[in-house]
């Protein structure tokens, strides 16, 4: 793909106006980049006590700006928490940066301008900046790859000081990006004196095609497809460093047991059949692959992202998007695994796929993707914040319990309430620079045609003249308006995503008349030349029940209710007996009711749904089986991101199925 | 109860003759007693290999009486296993000392007479015995309970030592017995340089008071009393003790972080409401409550059995008899959890609910008892033992999948086969001594009648001259009948217990006339006072579908099948499709065969199914769903106590319902 083809469609700007999208991007400004940033550096007021229902895995305050202060010799002190501490303060950069595109904000722009110098100050002059192993253990950088996360560390930051250059023009943000960038070229390869290996977990990849991206240096572009190609070559690697750093100084304690398909290292990725491993570094090194593969054009990349993304989506995501069976290693387990109470979900790993789809959504034109991206928007991923933008899901579960949880070990990493922060905080900066960024995942713009992926209510700009409104009240309604002018007279295609869920139904006018076009690769495409053109595009809002494939064996007899992108849940804050009792079948009559007071204006769907008796408690727990009574009740359902934000309660998407 | 009027029915001797139980019966003597042998000497040719599907966190042989040998002086080296190793030989021999009642054995007997010595030898002065404080740690006797298993060890000793007596009248078997109790008693209580505590795992407490009623030593009796009303009277008892030996110096690594309420010593035993903890711990000390209780008449103890009992029983027990619903310190979690795919249902657990069942059975004349001593009889504790006598279960699931034992960490614990032996031996034995004293389950003896509890065939001769002959073909038939022939024409009541799976469809005849009896807490009464009399009864024994309450979330929408005492299962050996896919509904037709070939000869029962068809590998996970087309087919069910004894592969009791 030539430069000057691409720039003939290029992007210049895309303002969100979608409500439910502006809610969600302001209250990341007025919320949760204020409270993120009070508790990275140790200000905020949370309770930091150490019941599991309450902060997950921490025991005291964050440390992480403290880290980078120590390291710039601005304080002293040891270094505090994990190793990649300090990759909560970059992905919070990263999403302040995102968002002075839809707000201004010179108070913020002092604080991460401020906080550009500490970070400057705090890297070594030779590039390295890690403060774990600048503060306390100098002698051991890249010896323990495994564990040290330095290069996912130094990739956020890559990511951070790239955007950061972006929103601003801080050279200095790009300078501090380039020169961690070049320790790591000089330092990883073949070549004497350079170590021939990898990092624990996958990021450097994609951090460094970014940065290849902005500068056009091939040289980071090399270093990408380096790791991507030495990975597994030599499983042994991390062993070999293990021991020669000392095998018992495990810096994470437990990580030497967590076995090589943990790491994405037991085989050369070429070789890898299935999507096995921990879950967010399976998305982000996917997400590297894909971005290097549509960069390179190396085939066996782009064969190796083709099979794991098929395996990823069609055997092994939820129904709401998120992504991981187990909570031991956080990881993904095998084919149509998908536990409902015991599974883990991570935030993190929702984020890092819909990252993986839109570099698929790049390398390739199909719908799938975008799919894929908006059933995490506004379920799996969104689910990870509370709606007050202060409380964090680090666990996504399906189905959840508050006795489960309290009382089976093998459902205690489930909360049946968003926690105030995390000892491993990766995950609310990530879902902030998500949403902060949600104007980067609208259009898909190639050398022949816009593609527009999102029902994002948006105007837009781009640098051939062309403008975009697209307006409407989605996720709520399915009437998408677009308003395109075109003072040029440009000539090219106009794609519209067709959501998998209305593929059956819906309706496209232009200037009023209405269109017999199918989709081709999922999108509908319009001719644009004229200069003024009014699309409307009626998707099918239906109430629908979804089932399960039937090799999943736990959603067996079991329904999902579904409008539009939303998946809905059911709470016990909104049903009175045990969630599992009520039975609905694809024929119960179903209502939708948009209720502006609850759960800050949500759609609520009230199923038609048999309940039988209670049985008595204490009663034969066996007896033979006849056909029950069931009364006739109603089952109330609210969309799953938005659950938990009522009282503790019990909550589950899949129901019994009459 | 004064003793005269008991002994007007006392039992001389019950020979079981049922052709389903001598089989088990003969196998412990030629296959199960030899090879446990075999394995504590080190001599058996077992792979000890670390695979968690072969053996069970086992890396040597057990070394179980080359411990005793260290201790007696008669070999060097150090004591190897758990703390509780002697367990393993002191439960072997009283599975060997039942089974000479019937199956005279003097090679055997040699050979057992041989270890009494070995265990005399080993046994110190004062009476102590336990071959892991005394090789390694002599220092630490009784200064860590927590985790010593110390009086856990000499209560099965003590209890091994009674059955050797009372088999062979060895008065060297009970004298060791006797000073181990003198020792205890010595050590506990709150006098004077006495510990005011108690052991980790309960087992003394029944230990004590089985040497009670065979010495009349009330101390024995007040110590084992002593023992349940301390327990959880100073919750920081062990962490002192732990302190005071030294934090870190962990016997078994990880106990000390199991909580209070897997030791049950939260707090009183009066006060603990819910059978909560670790699974054996709670069914040995409600074995020991009852039995205190029956011998003390204590009233706290007897409600605190009733409470434990309703709460387990009703509320926590599988529709196989297993219990324990997490593999997180093989423990209880809740009222109503019953997951049947991450669960524990340790076969030691089975057995010890049938040692409290049977004790209940002693107290309180109620035929609930004796069915859950059934239940665990011909399904959740026979499940723990393989076909050939060689292979065991520690854990027994009711859904099991070799893929997700394997790639799911969940579900790790779940083995789909059994192993040959584990690095925690305590099931096998454990399971060996239940079979070979099954004669002691047949009846229970009161004042004024005698209560015939199982439906396994027997001759059995009374002190007052009366004969009872059970001849059946149970399980596989319900047709039972009676032969009792009394020469001195004693007046007794004949109670039969009429299964709760036959209450509503049942025949009893008294010399061929039809009887038109009632139960009575749970048995039919028969006057007996004739010189013979005849009796046939005739069991439901129609194949059943079981629901479970609509309070355990999981069994919700499933029917489980039972014919009988027996519980049927699905194996893929039989089933073509994925086993979840099977839809059964109450209506279903069922076909029962006996198939002597299959299986040492089994019951089989075939059920009309409904199947879809199979979903396409990589196709959409979630369509919407429709009315799907299902086909008739069958599905096959065998005995849940005799699955995995073919091909490794999945299986489930529970099956979708229609």
């Amino acid at each position: 793909m030539s430069e000057t083809k691409l720039t003939s469609n290029s992007l210049q700007h895309v303002t969100v106006t979608s409500p439910f999208w502006k809610r969600y991007q302001e209250l990341v400004v007025s919320e949760v980049l204020p409270y993120q940033w009070a508790v990275m550096n140790d200000e905020a007021n949370i309770n930091m006590s150490k019941d599991p229902q309450k902060i997950q895995g921490a025991d005291k305050n964050s440390h992480a700006v403290a880290n980078l202060k120590i390291a710039a010799g601005k304080m002293k002190g040891h270094h505090y928490g994990f190793p990649f501490q300090d990759t909560d303060v970059y992905k919070w950069l990263e999403a302040a940066a995102y968002s002075f595109s839809y707000h201004p904000n010179p108070a913020l722009k002092t604080i991460t301008d401020d906080l550009i110098d500490l970070i400057a100050d705090a890297q070594e002059d030779d590039g390295y900046l890690s403060t774990y192993f600048q503060i306390d253990a100098p002698e051991r950088k890249f010896k323990r790859l495994q564990q040290s996360h330095e290069l996912y560390t130094m990739g956020h930051y890559i990511e951070a000081g790239v955007a950061y250059y972006q929103a601003t023009g801080s050279e200095k943000a790009l300078e501090i990006a380039k020169r961690m960038a070049d320790c790591i070229v000089r330092s990883f390869g073949t070549g004497d004196g350079q170590i021939n290996g990898y990092d624990g977990h996958p990021e450097i990849e994609l951090a460094l095609s970014r940065l290849y991206e902005v500068t056009h240096n091939e040289d980071y572009l090399n270093k990408a497809l380096y790791f991507l190609r030495v990975r597994g070559t030599e499983p042994d690697f991390f062993e070999k460093q293990n021991k020669a750093d000392g095998l018992e100084n495990d810096i994470i304690p437990g990580m030497r047991d967590a076995g090589e398909r943990y790491y994405l290292d037991a085989e050369p990725i070429a070789d890898q059949k299935t999507a096995d491993g921990h879950a967010v570094r399976v998305v982000y090194l996917c997400t590297g692959m894909a971005y290097v593969a549509r960069l390179t054009n190396d085939k066996t990349l782009l064969e190796a992202c083709h099979r794991f993304w098929k395996d990823i989506v069609k055997r092994r995501m939820y129904v709401t998007g998120n992504v991981g069976s187990t909570t031991t290693g956080e990881a993904f387990t095998y084919d149509y695994d998908l536990p409902n109470d015991t599974m883990y979900g991570e935030t993190c790993a929702s984020v890092g796929l819909t990252f993986f789809a839109r570099q698929m959504s790049l390398l390739d034109t199909n719908s799938e993707y975008a799919d894929v991206i908006e059933k995490e928007l506004f379920n799996g991923a969104l689910s990870g914040m509370a709606l007050d933008g202060k409380h964090f899901f680090y666990v996504n579960p399906l189905e959840a319990d508050p006795q489960a949880s309290a009382l089976n070990p093998g459902k205690s990493h489930v909360l049946t309430h968003r926690a105030d922060w995390f000892g491993c905080a990766c995950c609310p900066a990530n879902l902030a620079r998500l949403i902060t960024s949600l104007d980067q995942y609208v259009y898909d713009v190639k050398p022949d045609r816009i593609l527009s992926n999102q029902f994002i209510a948006n105007q837009s700009e781009f640098k051939n003249g062309l403008k975009v409104e697209q307006t409407s009240n989605f996720p709520w309604s399915g009437e998408i308006h677009f308003e395109i002018s075109n003072p040029n007279q440009v000539e090219t295609l106009f794609g519209i995503r067709l959501p998998n869920w209305s593929k059956a139904n819906y309706e496209l006018k232009v200037n009023g008349d209405v269109q017999d076009i199918k989709a081709t690769d999922g999108y509908l495409y319009i001719s644009i030349n004229q200069e003024q053109l009014s699309v409307d595009l009626s998707l099918d809002m239906a109430t629908k029940f979804m089932r399960a494939s039937n090799r999943v064996s736990v959603d067996f007899g079991k329904l999902a209710v579904q409008r539009g992108p939303i998946v809905f849940c059911a709470e016990s804050a909104d049903n009175e007996a045990p969630l599992w009792q009520y039975e609905v079948s694809t024929k119960s009559e179903t209502s939708y009711e948009f209720e502006p007071d609850l759960l800050e204006g949500v759609g609520t769907i009230t199923v038609d749904a048999k309940l039988p008796t209670m049985d008595e408690d204490g009663a034969d727990l066996y007896t033979e089986a006849t056909d029950e009574k069931l009364e006739d009740t109603k089952i109330k359902l609210v969309p799953y991101y938005a659950w938990a934000n009522r009282e503790d309660g019990a909550m589950r998407v899949w129901l019994s199925k009459e």
